[in-house]
C-alpha cells in the first residue's frame, strides 16, 4: 500500500514539475514573440515600451523558474530520475532542468542586475566607439565586463579554467582544454592552407556583384529551403536587418532574413543557414513541447545544423549541379552566360578580410580562435584590455596575413562582448566542425547521397538529422551526441578533409 | 515628524503600486501581441502552442492583478484619493483600478473556470450549428452560458436588474433601465423612417461592386487615414479576417483590415472605423503608459470614436466633396463616370437586411436593440432558449420588416453569446448616438469643420477629440464625460437628427 502511494506519487510530481516548467517556457515563448515583433514589424516609436514588455515578461519567467516549488521537485526527482532510462523525458527533464536550475539560482541577484546595468551602458558605449573608431571610449566598459563576467565565473563555479564556467553556458559539457586542443590542430594545418591560397590567382566573384531583384532573390531561397524541408505550415519567413532564427513552439519556428540588391550572397546563404537552424528546432520530438528540452542542445550544435546546410551542402557543387540552371533562369541577364564552375569559385571564393561576419568557410574559423584566445588571455589576466587592440592586429596578422585598417574594423567590429557574452564565440568555430563531423557520418550511412543532393532531392539527409540529432532535443549533451552518431568525439579531422579537398580542387593545390 | 513620514509613506505607496500595475500592463500588452500575431501572421500549425502561451501569460496577469499586495495598496490609498484631485492620475489611478480590482476578485475561481470551459465548448458548437444551420445544436451551450452570466452577475452583485451587473463590465456606470429608455426614444422615430424609406425607390449601389485592386485599395485607406492624423511612427496596418485594433502601449497602437477585391466597402469603412478606434488609443495622454489607464473608457465611447470617423466623417458628404476625385483617379474604369452625388447615394445605401455586420448606418441600431431585448428577456428568465428563434424572427419582422431564410442568418449569426459576452451588443448602438451627440458638439464649437473636412483638414476635429476626450483615457467615466464635453448625458437626439436630416435629404423625405 505504502509503495503504491509513493508511486502515485511520483507521478504527481512529475507532472507538477512538467505543469511548472510549462508555464516557463510559456513564459519564455512570449518574450520570443515580443522580440520577434520588434525586430520585424513593430514601429520605432515604440522601442521603450518593448523594452519594459520583454523585461517584465523575461523577469517573470526567471522568478518562476527558480521557485522553491521547482527546486524541492528536482531535488526530490533526481534520485528517482537516476534509476529511469536516462533517455526518458522524465529522467532527461530531471537532468537537464536541474543543472539549469541550480545555475540559475547560483548567480547572486546583484550580480545579475550589475551585468544588465553594465550591459546597457556597454552596448551604447560600443555602439558609438565603433562609429568614432575610439576603442578607449569602449575600453573602460570592456573591463567592467570582463570583470563581471570573472565574478559570474566563480559564482557558477569551475575546477581549472575560469573560462570553463562561462563556455559551459553556450556548450555545456565541453572544457576550454579541449577546445584548445582542437584548435591547435585546427590551426596548424589551416593557417598553411590559407597561405598557399592566397599564393594563387585570386577566384573572381564580380558576377556575385550585380543588381538581383530582391522579391526573385527572397523567392528562389524560399523555394530551396522548401525543397530542404523546412515547414512552412510550421514556420514563416519575415524581413529583419540581421537574420535570425527564433522558436515559439516546436509548431511555429521563424526564420528572419535580409537581401542586398546588388550582392546575391547575403540573402541567399543566410537564408540557407537560418534554415538550417530552423530545422533542428522543428526536428525535436513533439513529446518535448512545453518541457524547456524542445532546443539546440548547444550554440556549436545548432551552429553545426545551419552550417551543414549553408555550406556542406548550399556552397557544394552537387547542390548546383541542380540549382544553378534554375537560377540562371531567374536572373539570366546577370548569370546567363556565368558557365556553373564560375560561379561555384565565386561563391568559394578565399579572401582572407578583416570582418568576421563577411569571412569565407575557409577563414572564418580563423577569427573564432583569434577571439577565443584574447577572451581567456583578458579573463585570465594575461592581457590588459589597454593591450587588446594591439595583440588583436597581432594576431590578425599571424593568422590571415593582414592588418585591420583602424579598430572599428577590427577589435570593435564585434557586439558580443559588449553584451557581456564571453564563452559564446567558440561555439561558432565548433559549430563549424560539428558539420563536417556529421555529414561525412551521414555521407557513410547514405550511400549516394552526393547523387541526391544533385537531384535536389534532401528527404533522407534530413531524416537521419532528425532521427540522429534532432528529435533528441537537450536530451543529449552535444560531445554525447556527436559520439553516439559518429563514433568520436569533436576533433578538427572531419572539416580539415573538407576544405583541404574542395579547396585544393579549386586552387589547385 | 510623524507627518512627515506618511507623506513619504503615501509616495512609496503610489509609486509601489504604479509598479505593480505596470507589471500587469506590460503582461496585458504580451497577450495582446501574441494574439495579435496570431491574427495576422501565426502560421497555422501553431494554434494550439498559442493557445497555451495567452493563457499562461493572461492567468499570470490575473494572478498579478489580484495579489493581496495591490488590494492592501488600494485600501490603503483609497481615503488619501478621495481628497485629492479627482482627475489627478493618483487619484484616478486608485478609484477606477479599485473598482476593476473589487470585480476581479468576486468572481470565484471555479466560475471562471467553468465559464472558460463552457465558452471553450460553446464556441464550438455554435460554430458547427451555424454551418448546419441547427440551432438545437447550440440551445443547450447558449442556455449553459446564460445559466453562468447569470452567476457572474450574483457574484458581482446589482440593485434592480441582472443585466446592470453585466453590462458594466462593458460600459461601466451606465444602467439597462438608461439604455431601454434611449432605445425606446430610437425605436419610436427610427422603425418609420425606416418604413418611409423602404417606399421610396432603393439607392443603386452596384458601382460599389466591382474589381478593385486590393493594393490600390489599401494604399488609398491607408493615405487617409494619416490624413485622419493616425501616427504611423506609433502604429501600423496589417490584414486580418476580421477587423480589429489593438493597442500594446500608446506608442504602439496596431489596426488590421481585411479587403474584398468585388467590394468597396469593407476595406475602404473598415480602415475608417479601425483608425477611429486607434486614434482614440494614440491620443491618451503618455503620463497614463502602464497604469491600466490607458484604454478607452468605455467600449461605448470607443465604438463612437470609431463611427464618428467612418459616419459622421468618412460617409458625409464634404468627407467626399474632397476624396472622391482621388478615388476616382485610382479607379477610373470602375468610378470614372460616376458622379460624386451616385457614389454618395451609393455608400449611404439604406437596405434592411437580416445580417448586423452588413447593415448600414441607419438600420443597425435596430438590429442591436433586438439584441439587447432579446439578452435581458433570456437572463431574466422571461423567455426560454427553446423560444429564442421565434422571437429572433418576430422581432426582425417588427423592427426591420424582414424575416431571415434561416436560423444561420438569424440567431446564430454572431459569435458573441458563443464566447459569453452578455451586455456586450447595446455598447454597438451607445457608440453610434455618443458619436453623433459628439460630433454635433464638434461642429457647434468649431466653426466651419464641414469647410475643413472637405479640405481634407483634419487636425482641429482630432485635437478636440484628443483635448476632450482621447488624453482622458479611462480617468472619467463614459457618460460624465460626455455630460462634461455635451453637456447632456447620453441621448439619441443628436443621432436621430443626423439620420433625419441626412436620410431625408437622400431619399426625398
Amino acid at each position: 500500500m505504502a509503495e503504491i502511494q509513493t508511486e502515485v506519487s511520483v507521478d504527481h510530481r512529475f507532472a507538477r514539475l512538467r505543469t511548472l516548467l510549462a508555464q516557463v517556457s510559456d513564459l519564455r515563448s512570449a518574450a520570443s514573440v515580443l522580440s520577434w515583433d520588434q525586430e520585424t514589424y513593430m514601429p520605432p516609436g515604440a522601442v521603450e515600451a518593448r523594452a519594459n514588455h520583454i523585461s517584465t515578461v523575461r523577469q517573470l519567467a526567471h522568478e518562476r523558474f527558480t521557485s522553491d516549488e521547482i527546486g524541492t521537485l528536482l531535488d526530490d526527482l533526481e534520485p528517482i530520475a537516476r534509476e529511469m532510462d536516462p533517455l526518458s523525458t522524465e529522467a532527461s527533464l530531471v537532468r537537464v532542468i536541474k543543472r539549469d536550475f541550480d545555475k540559475a539560482v547560483k548567480l547572486p541577484l546583484s550580480l545579475v542586475a550589475a551585468i544588465s546595468e553594465a550591459v546597457s551602458h556597454g552596448k551604447d558605449a560600443w555602439k558609438y566607439a565603433r562609429q568614432a573608431n575610439r576603442f578607449g571610449d569602449f575600453a573602460p566598459h570592456l573591463a567592467r565586463l570582463i570583470d563581471l563576467n570573472r565574478q559570474k565565473a566563480e559564482a557558477y563555479g569551475y575546477e581549472d579554467r575560469v573560462y570553463d564556467a562561462l563556455l559551459d553556458e553556450y556548450e555545456p559539457g565541453i572544457k576550454t582544454e579541449q577546445v584548445e586542443i582542437i584548435f591547435r590542430d585546427l590551426r596548424r594545418d589551416l593557417v598553411p592552407l590559407v597561405e598557399a591560397i592566397a599564393d594563387r590567382e585570386e577566384a573572381d566573384d564580380t558576377v556575385l556583384h550585380q543588381k538581383f531583384e530582391r522579391q526573385k532573390q527572397w523567392d528562389f531561397g524560399l523555394a530551396v529551403i522548401r525543397d530542404f524541408g523546412y515547414d512552412m505550415q510550421r514556420g514563416r519567413q519575415d524581413f529583419s536587418t540581421h537574420p535570425f532564427t527564433t522558436t515559439f513552439s516546436i509548431t511555429d519556428v521563424r526564420i528572419t532574413t535580409r537581401i542586398s540588391d546588388d550582392f546575391l550572397n547575403p540573402g541567399l546563404f543566410g537564408t540557407l543557414h537560418e534554415a538550417g537552424h530552423a530545422l533542428y528546432e522543428q526536428g525535436v520530438d513533439i513529446e518535448l513541447e512545453r518541457t524547456l528540452l524542445a532546443d539546440g542542445t548547444s550554440l556549436g550544435m545548432h551552429e553545426s545544423q545551419s552550417r551543414l546546410w549553408e555550406n556542406q551542402v548550399g556552397r557544394s557543387r552537387p547542390f548546383w549541379e541542380h540549382y544553378y540552371s534554375r537560377l540562371q533562369r531567374i536572373f539570366p541577364d546577370q548569370l546567363g552566360d556565368v558557365p556553373l564552375d564560375a560561379f561555384y569559385r565565386a561563391i568559394n571564393k578565399v579572401h582572407p578580410g578583416p570582418i568576421r561576419v563577411e569571412a569565407d568557410e575557409l577563414t572564418y574559423n580563423l577569427h573564432i580562435m583569434l577571439r577565443f584566445e584574447l577572451e581567456n588571455a583578458l579573463l585570465e589576466g594575461r592581457l590588459a584590455v589597454a593591450d587588446l587592440p594591439e595583440m588583436w592586429n597581432a594576431k590578425m596578422d599571424d593568422y590571415l596575413g593582414i592588418t585591420p585598417l583602424n579598430d572599428a574594423q577590427g577589435v570593435l567590429q564585434d557586439i558580443h562582448w559588449s553584451l557581456g557574452a564571453f564563452g559564446y564565440f567558440p561555439t561558432y568555430a565548433l559549430g563549424n566542425l560539428m558539420s563536417s563531423q556529421l555529414f561525412d557520418q551521414a555521407a557513410e550511412e547514405l550511400p549516394g547521397l552526393e547523387g541526391r543532393i544533385a537531384e535536389g532531392d534532401f528527404e533522407d539527409l534530413l531524416e537521419w538529422l532528425r532521427t540522429k540529432i534532432h528529435r533528441h532535443g537537450r536530451k543529449k549533451d552535444a560531445d554525447d551526441l556527436l559520439k553516439d552518431v559518429t563514433g568520436r568525439t569533436l576533433h578538427a579531422g572531419s572539416w580539415l578533409s573538407h576544405v583541404r579537398k574542395k579547396y585544393g580542387d579549386l586552387y589547385d593545390l
